[in-house]
């Protein structure tokens, strides 16, 4: 997908190099691949290394600069990460608005994210440095994303927006569909408990009936389980169905 | 935002208490905050306070439980989180399709979210009590998000689609009832005609088991339809389901 290879994540002076590798990771399982750190203030290290797990190559292909400029500088366009409103306000935008300007960029377009400090952010100065800025809509009383977390958030909606516009090209697939619709109801779903209790009697009714043979279960009551799973079964259906098999297995049992 | 306060986010068998603090933070960040973890290696610890940060609060009210039959038993909607494809495929949405089913969930509704363990995820017996898996559409080549950043990735979805209702009552619009794509499947669905003889079929067994007067019908067979006809039943599940009939018929044909 072309539009995640454009993207470069720029890290500002990070203080936790476990943050670095973090992000290594969150952006290697979207896809996105280019980072770039600023003055880190640890950096290689172990810890950064372990947080990467996988993503251990990519945290190696990192780039590493002195100034944000050397990071920016080649790029046509750049977002800046703040948590906060500033005095001036810039144009600001959810991280899914961000994807679609992205998308929207001219090819070979190179654009760049910059995250902050943990602590404090970016400086005034560095947001000005921004054609846009990207604030997660967070908890009012707790808004204060880890730095990975946030890279994770913006990446994934990077993705999304890229996945939706791969498929948009290539429509017509011929696997079979199951298509799921939710309305309005009429009666209370069940809990899970309840649908555990009904999965354990239909089970047993079944043996009562000689239809399944528990040596050999293939996959009958796994398919059994997804089909009545995907019902979402609301009680009066459960009083239903459990009388119907309550009442098989009286009248099998009257059997001699 | 009524829809973030329903939900639970629950942990099994977590490895390193650092993400579970993470997670914490997570959730608090998106607002959500009904914690419950299943069985934790290590837990409470330092490093868990110390990852969460302004979420200890989130952390310390967290519920502690030993089986997932216990962190889910009171819930009418279950997702289970998966990065693999089983044997068998479940429904399987991604983040932003679990949060319209979220958002179109009945007032009052519990519903929890269930993430595996660091290492292997969730068991296919633990992914089997689940209504609906969420999976992060991720990178072929590494896939592998870290679980406080998929619980980061969940809430955030969760959020941004309780903003949006949010946005969509001030304007005055009636909540949206947005129906879900269509879905890969495993086996073809059944036609109307199938159906029809199903149904026949379900009416004959009730018949010949007792359980159904013809004369009183009230709204039984109604409400059965209505059950069978919203699983878009699949031809494997009704030949499964059209077997346990016949063995019913067959059983109770025998007595004297």
């Amino acid at each position: 997908m072309e539009s995640l290879n454009r993207l470069r994540i720029v890290m500002i002076n990070t203080s936790d190099s476990g943050n670095i590798g973090a992000a290594a990771r969150a952006m290697k399982t979207m896809g996105v691949s280019d980072l770039c750190l600023v003055a880190p203030k640890e950096y290689p290290t172990a810890k950064a290394t372990a947080r990467a797990t996988g993503a251990a190559d990519l945290l190696h292909r990192a780039t590493v600069v002195d100034t944000l400029e050397q990071a920016i500088g080649d790029c046509q366009l750049v977002f800046g990460t703040s948590a906060r409103m500033r005095t001036i306000p810039w144009p600001l935008m959810t991280p899914r608005e961000a994807a679609q300007v992205v998308m929207n960029e001219p090819q070979g377009a190179d654009i760049a994210i910059v995250f902050g400090r943990e602590d404090a952010g970016l400086t005034n100065e560095e947001l000005r440095r921004c054609h846009y800025h990207i604030s997660i809509p967070g908890n009012e009383a707790y808004s204060v994303l880890n730095i990975a977390a946030a890279v994770q958030v913006i990446c994934y909606e990077m993705r999304m927006n890229a996945l939706a516009s791969k498929e948009s090209e290539q429509e017509g697939a011929a696997a079979p569909m199951m298509p799921l619709e939710f309305r309005e109801w009429d009666e209370p779903l069940v809990t899970s408990e309840d649908m555990e209790r009904f999965m354990k009697h239909f089970e047993e009714t079944l043996l009562d009936i000689g239809f399944y043979d528990p040596n050999n279960p293939k996959q009958l009551i796994t398919r059994a389980r997804r089909l009545f799973m995907r019902t979402r079964m609301d009680r009066l259906e459960m009083n239903l169905m459990r009388g119907v098999l309550s009442t098989v297995q009286k009248r099998v049992k009257k059997e001699p």
